[in-house]
């Protein structure tokens, strides 16, 4: 039975003692350890992979963990066996690249999830989650049906109570109502390397500054646009003798691996936030 | 005998037939060849190696292809015998990690150029031209001496006939003068993945931006500051555990490899400016 | 009407004149030339993309090229419009990555190829060839059964005149037959960054070897075990707290780019191959 | 006050606990924790950085450390206070790139060492030393005299306390005598992608193979030729269109970025040795 345990709060002399202290009693194992201070916040982040013979009680630990560090220390904790799949929810507009590579890796068992379901403003990818198996809701957005179908999304996410959002190309604007029910959970991937060439159409506008390398930017959507904390960040080298359409297809297998490298971390919990920096124990 | 011949005009069909041919009836072996379209401007560019046998007779070629090529297709154009070394100054002021780069490859025989002098703002760095035997003029800018400096600059540069200026983490803005004096041929190092982070400390904004990535950006000076043409870019990672400082020595070992690239590039004529971009035949 | 041509020969002054003259003659605008000279053989090689009007007659220019220069130079050499699609087989064993991101390029017309057929030895990703409704074809392949196997192979390669084949983690040693029945057109993806590496179980000899970095090659078969000509190679970091497992997750991302990548290259006629090197014109 | 703790030994429960729940009573105040359990040897290996306030006393801290911690887990260990300069030996042949790279990066404080001296088989590079004031020694080694001139190398650095050799390029095989005297204490730089091109002339045989990426590689220096444990690699792109000269140029701007990484994690403590792999904390 492996627990991941993540913990920040305040910095103190003696966390790392108190918790692995803690976690011996408790007959854990740490297999894996990281830790970071922000030296601007003077906040301490931990991540902790504990290993517990079967006997292991989730709910007892964390009442004791509770009890004796996490209010003497005032810490925000949370702790996660392994062996649960976190619920993702995908959100797409019409481009194909991202959708695919994230359900073959799901369907491949790389990424330890379950999809409820995909939702989209448009039904022209509708037969991918077919061909998938996943169930697909088509909710159209338009300026008059906006607040229509957010209530819609909301719901759907509710009833299949939803961990974390992916924005897989979506490119709609998501509202603050939904921002802020899933704080750091919706993953967007941006199709430029940020801060460089934030909002729309940017490969034209890398096109025209004469960029040698082109990028894309996986972060915690925030409710200034392109303007949350990175997550994973890509690049790849263009030319003089690359067009427009050159990058934009160059820049899909980039958009598609830092996408789904940032779903991968914020999975297995090795993402932390932090004055809208990520920290990324990997 | 090895010639480089580069040229530009409205594009025109024919133009590689017209231009091969003529080399060929000169006796010229074309071992390179490079062309592009700017397709947006309809500007034709091309770059030539051609090897003529040891008769060849450089002003003879010229007025004949004025006269054959240049005048009828209304060509911009250039041709370099590979034997002459261009003759390049170095702006510094107090970091000295692209002035030891640039020096220690020139010192090799890396780097094709003569180096007339080097000029700072500041006297710390004077020991490094001295222990290169290159002369060295300390040149004082302040808000009152500005002008008087840029004089004596333009006076050095006018008197040792300088081709190209690079500058080596120089930390002035150049005057308008200077720039108009030496078009696309003044090089400076940004230490950031431009157009993201722009003017001062661009270190500092990556670090609060939490990007996952960090570069440098060689490029030619216009008036616009860190706007010109771009030659060439060069990335690295960083992470949450990386300080400002960890930033300024990974960025370090970036800029003086974009830079020294950069005057490489432009020492064998492999650059051309079109539209405020570079085309790189490399 | 675009056309590519593709050109080898020995070495000879005055060939690009000749051929950029023919052009010219027949009304053709060049708009993009590549050419080298392999120095160690002599050999020149060319690629030019060509554009004609409306009235162009492939045929007549055909005869006329090979009259006019191809056997004046003797040259090898072909010419394609890029409106013809080539038929490119796939053959896969039971990893689907490379398979998936092959289809879904396919799929959204990001390769200009037809998939006849896609053939496997074992049945377990028949789902996926089914998804994508492309015909499969499940043949067997045991020590007993290799040749008949393979005449099946190839029987379906012909019937269906396949241009190339991919190896998509094929996994199986392909016979010296089919090997010479398609010389340089058999594009494999080996999971290490050869010659590193080369055989069984790269990622579990590049983990005791405890490399920083790991790679992927993707290559022309030829009859010595991945030591054909590469046409493209990726690499990523790794560190000392990946294991086996991790290796190969982050290998099956290089994978797939590395032989897509190629797989483009080739289809774009910008590979050449000489020496068993590739020229690559990207 | 900070100290560096490196600490490796068979790993068993409650290590990370015990020896943080020491600092923690010593008044130390953990900013830096890594471990990592190698999984084949049952190794558990860990760094910590501590600092403590201005009355601590090194010696008492280690035989309290020793007494209550190292021998009860029969642990290897050593601390290392962080304003202590471990003193480097530079050896070279006749390539100047890396030593000008390490002696610029010593030069402006990048590089918290003392450099006694510089040896050389060739007197080449004499001025390079002269330069920047770094005492030289010239040791001509020949077949007859390579036993001679390896006890003139070892008295240097027994004489000045040597803490580790960097081969800046040095192109010899150093014997089996120093690399006992110095285990996980001499750094190389070979210039290829190990374990890719050992030996001798590796860029002529990466041209040969028609790579497209070519590499560097920094090691401690183990008995068998270039098969140590991998400190750092690097990597770049290169083309048909290079030259194996191009391919030496390109090389050596990695080479030296290697070189001076690996030499950094070493002066850093953050590199251990395990089953002739490195772990590097970065």
């Amino acid at each position: 039975m492996k627990l991941t345990i993540v913990i920040h709060c305040a910095d103190q002399i003696g966390i790392i003692s108190a918790v692995t202290h803690f976690l011996h009693k408790k007959g854990g194992n740490v297999v894996y350890l990281d830790q970071h201070v922000d030296t601007e916040t003077n906040v301490f982040f931990m991540r902790i992979e504990c290993e517990f013979d079967n006997g292991f009680n989730k709910t007892n630990f964390d009442i004791d963990f509770n009890s004796q560090l996490g209010n003497s220390y005032n810490m925000q904790w949370s702790s996660h066996a392994q062996n649960v799949k976190p619920k993702m929810a995908i959100f797409v507009s019409k481009y194909n690249h991202c959708l695919y590579d994230l359900l073959s890796r799901y369907n491949s068992g790389e990424l330890a999830v379950e999809i409820p379901f995909i939702i989209s403003n448009h039904d022209d990818l509708a037969y991918i989650p077919q061909q998938f198996d996943v169930p697909f809701y088509h909710i159209p957005v338009s300026k008059e049906s906006k607040y229509l179908a957010e209530s819609k999304q909301l719901e759907l996410l509710k009833k299949h109570q939803i961990d974390f959002i992916v924005l897989a190309r979506y490119m709609q604007i998501v509202s603050t109502k939904l921002i802020n029910e899933y704080p750091n959970r919706i993953i967007n991937i941006h199709h430029s390397f940020l801060p460089a060439f934030a909002g729309a159409k940017p490969y034209h506008a890398a096109f025209k500054r004469g960029v040698k390398i082109i990028g894309a930017t996986s972060h915690y959507v925030t409710e200034e646009l392109d303007a949350g904390p990175i997550i994973e960040q890509g690049v790849t080298r263009v030319t003089h003798s690359h067009s427009i359409k050159d990058f934009i297809t160059k820049g899909k297998d980039l958009e598609k691996i830092v996408l789904s490298t940032a779903v991968k971390l914020h999975i297995d919990r090795k993402t932390m936030v932090c004055n809208n920096k990520t920290l990324v124990f990997s």
